[in-house]
């Protein structure tokens, strides 16, 4: 992949994430040490509030406002028939969110959520009001036969999310969640993270919306075709993501280190968004710090990702629909995470005892 | 335990619970088939929406109102040193919810939930104009040397969970939660869980709020030696909870069995109120249908007792608090799973392609 200036702008962003601050995370961790329940009793949500507040760089941070940000592309690898479903299904989907029937909107209604529905590269004309157009090429090239976008399609694209976090962000935006939707996003995230985890294409590829054996296969088959032809360079995150990923992966990238770079909390769907998620830590591993992965999805190469990763899901519940749904459906986990940070009673305004001491202990 | 007309009322209400409304189910369920996802694809949200359409015989169940009913009581057991905290703590708790500072007040604002804070045997004198004053005895007696309470005082305990759900259910309760306060009350729910799954002791006992190996080991014994002196009847789950329960795990009893048998969904908290479940459904397996697993606790009896029970947990955050902490949080989950229900487009309504058929497939 050859440099130029634009690629090495995203660089320079990426490398430009700071450390999370650790005097708002000690503050926060001295508070959840007076409230009124035994130390660590709330597990999880005392540590979401802690790396909240490391975020933010607030003692008790808050989230005001949250947005879901859903990234729509085409993948040419459909071509293969790699899909149950057309690829047809993603302009019809992108509708479907601009007139609030998916799945996703009953979600972010339930979540208080703002949506952005952006076409990156849906193979459509697609006219609503509603509508982020900010597409670059009708969907990609088929992997199986050579790079799946160029470098410069690549740049546009996480350009495409940076801005589209910018707008979010000027509205209000203390929580941002990663979706997508695109026919065949799961063949290119299996592809990119089987490439980054130096893993069998077999172990990180999954039925995503519901093939069958033979045809999980003849996924594999083109996947591990895509990378032979290909050759992307596992040292340079950006060049798999262009040989083998997505024009709304990449998209979400922008996202994430734009998110990250502002100083936001992450909250990343299932694997399309957790391959993103990826790159993200691999230009920068700072990037982890400001993410929180909402839940594990069914799709086999999710549980690997997130695990490489050393992000631990807050949800289990069986989802492999993308969209942002995992993520949406954690945010009402995390918001309560900060509502007892922020709302409980210490130890001493309360009147509660503490914990009795071990001498005491012994005596009764 | 001898047999008695309030008694025979009790296993009479446990009797009449009816089993889920097989219509309504299988209308749920081909609602769920023609939604704009992939069948299937929403998991765990799915399995929810059709539980709830059985629990309430519509198809498209509708929550509108939601309460947290949180019982304490004092625990005799306490004299043997079985707690990491004191027993004055459960009345300064209690207070604590009655003045919103705990992390239930935090959650169940959050979830928009009511609370109803119950004192069925606190061993202090409170007084509040918010709490439901329904001491049946100032807490119960030590287990370790004899029936944790009498026969009457069970059945007693057990009518004021009744009451209150009632209540709940008069002012509008469409899904209620279980919560609960009492130091020494992990005590009581690894006797119960221990006796009623036929475990070994040791399996079922954890740390409660914070004790250490040696004060586990002594937790153990304690328990071990309860169940010893008592001998409680496995075959009659309210012997058992008579010898080696607690006050508010007799009033969850009742909760439980009040709200199952009025036809609504019970949000399980942690372990003592998966005690308290377990009681139930050992009175009537039916009321299995009506339950809901909140999350699974730190506390290791726990997911040993919802296994036994077949109940899959929805969160699983690491908390080991009670009061119903679990359950509230879990609230949302369940919401959004009859928002997705309820709100989302069909294939038709929407104009999205169906999954291709296998035919069609092949042609790719």
């Amino acid at each position: 992949m050859k440099q130029n200036g634009e690629l090495q702008q995203i660089l320079d962003l990426a490398a430009s994430i700071e450390a999370l601050d650790s005097k708002a995370m000690q503050a926060a961790r001295e508070r959840q040490e007076q409230l009124t329940k035994p130390a660590g009793s709330l597990g999880r949500l005392e540590e979401l509030a802690i790396q909240l507040a490391g975020i933010s760089g607030q003692a008790r941070p808050q989230i005001k406002q949250k947005a879901v940000i859903v990234m729509a592309a085409d993948h040419g690898v459909t071509a293969e028939g790699v899909s149950a479903y057309p690829a047809e299904v993603t302009p019809q989907m992108v509708y479907n969110f601009l007139y609030g029937g998916a799945a996703i909107n009953a979600l972010a209604r339930q979540a208080g959520a703002r949506i952005a529905v952006v076409d990156v590269g849906v193979a459509s004309q697609l006219e609503h009001p509603g509508l982020i157009s900010k597409k670059i090429a009708d969907g990609t090239q088929n992997m199986a036969q050579g790079p799946a976008m160029s470098s410069e399609q690549m740049v546009r694209a996480i350009e495409v999310g940076r801005e589209v976090f910018q707008q979010q962000l000027a509205q209000g935006c203390d929580l941002v969640a990663t979706g997508e939707m695109g026919i065949g996003n799961t063949t290119a995230s299996s592809a990119l993270t089987a490439v980054l985890l130096h893993a069998p294409v077999a172990q990180i590829t999954g039925r995503g919306t519901g093939i069958d054996d033979r045809q999980l296969q003849h996924k594999i088959e083109v996947i591990e075709r895509a990378i032979a032809i290909n050759r992307p360079d596992e040292q340079q995150p950006l060049d798999v993501l262009m040989k083998v990923g997505g024009l709304e992966i990449a998209g979400l990238v922008g996202v994430i280190l734009e998110a990250a770079a502002q100083r936001r909390a992450i909250l990343i769907d299932g694997f399309i968004s957790g391959a993103a998620a990826l790159i993200a830590v691999k230009l920068n591993p700072r990037v982890k710090d400001y993410l929180i992965a909402g839940h594990v999805s069914v799709e086999q190469g999710h549980r690997v990702l997130l695990e490489h990763l050393g992000l631990r899901p807050l949800l289990n519940l069986e989802l492999r629909l993308g969209e942002g749904t995992g993520a949406v459906l954690a945010m009402s986990i995390v918001e309560s995470a900060l509502s007892v940070h922020n709302e409980m009673s210490t130890f001493a305004e309360a009147g509660v005892s503490e914990r009795a001491e071990t001498a005491e202990m012994e005596e009764r």
